[in-house]
């Protein structure tokens, strides 16, 4: 007797994998002579991460507590000005996208984008009929998932745009909102029908901890808690998490420091000819005519960036961790004129 | 418009939750009087755990990669004596007990119990027609799970009775094989009908750090990660897993330790008038006619044991970490009349 594997590989999304940021082992395969260390320009994750203390013992040999998680989810609700009810700790907001598509039977999907194409996989890998809509305003549909700011893009839906989507359900991943002004997120002033999505690792440059959280309605909340199951975020996520969110004055510190990067980083990619086209303190989008030229020579530099297959001209730079690797991304792009 | 949200926490089996061992905050409350610290034999932890050392900065602040990914599930396919294309690295066993239900369409599942609750719990979630089967034997059905070892009592079905099951989908949970002779484990010749589950944290007495395997034929496996999407395990773990299923001699000396361990403990456990039923070296199960009686003894002295609700006199023993704890549990089981 064999039973019939639901979604198997075989099926029409199953199987397929997306090119992501933030792994270099295949450019480094194909690069063997690049200069090293390799720059990291991938991602959108802060390069100077939160410090990581010494942490408890208990933290990696014990089941992580009830009491740790309701610490770690305090600090969040404090940092994201919202109830603890409301919050729902996961091991990195990736988890809480797998299971997002499980909250509803079978639904019309408007996704705005194209943006962070996991989104878009794992509502289609559900069986829901997902489109993906230009803007916000061509979005009703049963269910609207927006990122915003959007990556790459980084434009912005204001909070009161959000609050009008006559949708049953309304995601908001606001991965990249921690150093936009707070009024920014909708967290805070939570709609009935909305999620919102938050990340740890970006913004604290920690990205390996594995930490997200979700923000919605109090049995919404429990639902996805329920598919998360218990002990879902490690013991050092815990600990980590709790300390680094409830840390004011690194994250005032993280804002100046990045927006000034940010700025920076604007002038070094103008200087060399492309044209900054948005982004949000912790990535730049750039356009340049010869944009898959520039991937190639900034490679052969040791540097890794983003670039799109839906958009030829654009690519994507993280910031760089210091002096030394604005020198190296600012000579890496005076590139010879065959390629430009 | 509002979106009926599937299986909210109203239904059936929404909103459970389950007692588990390993948490000392509610009895720490209930018993603020007790000696301290206290000691945790609730789980079947290893209380003497694999050494964490220093990690690289790049596990914490990176994405974890492919590669890491790959290093440690090359470790694991080395400890368990299987292909890496059959093995599943997930964020704790838990995750993948989680996400088992959805890869089939409704089923009948028979689980060999009463046994770790979270695997009916999570079936039934998904809307399968689950029933508790006493033995193996009366087991067929579309989905057979088993725990094996068996959490609490210990007993074992050779690989050869696995073998004879006639199901669609057979789940093996190995979470305590790990010190037993490599033979009892299915992992190394797997029926294509199954799918072994193995734990990390219990042998290693690392639970925080949130690791666990599935072993499966490579498109149930392809399916599994899918289910769990990318990065779904840390950074940490990644490292310390990698470093700790390589280390032959570790486990050695463990298993030589543990096994010691385990007979000082029936033999305490013996002599103070309970009779040992069986449990594997990381935890022991014993029987005492005044079981919840002696519950609430020990925990007066600092001591936190499991108790169950479906057999009022079983109580399972995690094994004490040192001498002291070993002594601290003989003297607590020294209970006065009223109480035997």
């Amino acid at each position: 007797m064999r039973l019939p594997i639901t979604g198997s590989p075989n099926s029409e999304t199953g199987g397929k994998t997306i090119a992501h940021g933030g792994d270099l082992g295949e450019v480094r395969r194909r690069h063997p002579e690049a200069p090293q260390p390799w720059i990291d320009l991938s991602t959108g994750i802060n390069p100077l991460p939160y410090p990581v203390g010494a942490l408890p013992a208990d933290a990696w040999s014990r089941l992580p507590s009830a009491e740790s998680e309701q610490a770690l989810i305090a600090a969040a609700a404090r940092r994201y000005r919202c109830d603890a009810a409301q919050v729902v700790a996961a091991p990195g907001t990736q988890a809480l996208i797998q299971v997002l598509p499980r909250l509803v039977a079978s639904a019309r999907v408007a996704i705005v984008g194209p943006t962070y194409a996991e989104h878009a996989l794992c509502w289609r890998r559900q069986g829901h009929d997902v489109a993906v809509a230009t803007d916000l305003a061509a979005a009703a549909s049963d269910v609207v998932v927006i990122v915003n700011p959007d990556n790459p893009t980084g434009r912005l839906a204001p909070p009161q745009a959000l609050r009008r989507v006559d949708a049953g359900l309304l995601i908001v991943d606001e991965a990249f909102i921690d150093l936009l002004p707070p009024e920014a997120s909708l967290a805070h002033d939570l709609p009935d029908n909305a999620i919102v999505l938050r990340s740890f690792g970006k913004t604290y440059g920690l990205a390996g901890v594995r930490l997200g959280f979700a923000i919605a309605a109090p049995p919404l909340a429990a639902r996805l808690r329920e598919e998360l199951g218990p002990w879902a975020v490690s013991g050092p996520a815990l600990a980590i998490g709790t300390t680094a969110l409830s840390d004011d004055a690194w994250l005032q510190a993280t804002k100046a420091r990045l927006d000034a990067d940010a700025a920076k980083l604007d002038a070094v990619l103008t200087s060399r000819g492309l044209k900054v086209l948005g982004g949000t303190p912790l990535f730049r989008l750039a356009s340049h005519s010869k944009a898959r030229d520039l991937v190639d020579a900034l490679a052969r530099h040791g540097i890794h960036v983003r670039a799109f297959a839906h958009q030829r001209t654009w690519l994507r730079f993280g910031l760089p961790a210091d002096a030394e690797g604005f020198r190296r991304l600012s000579d890496a792009l005076q590139v010879p004129q065959k390629v430009r």
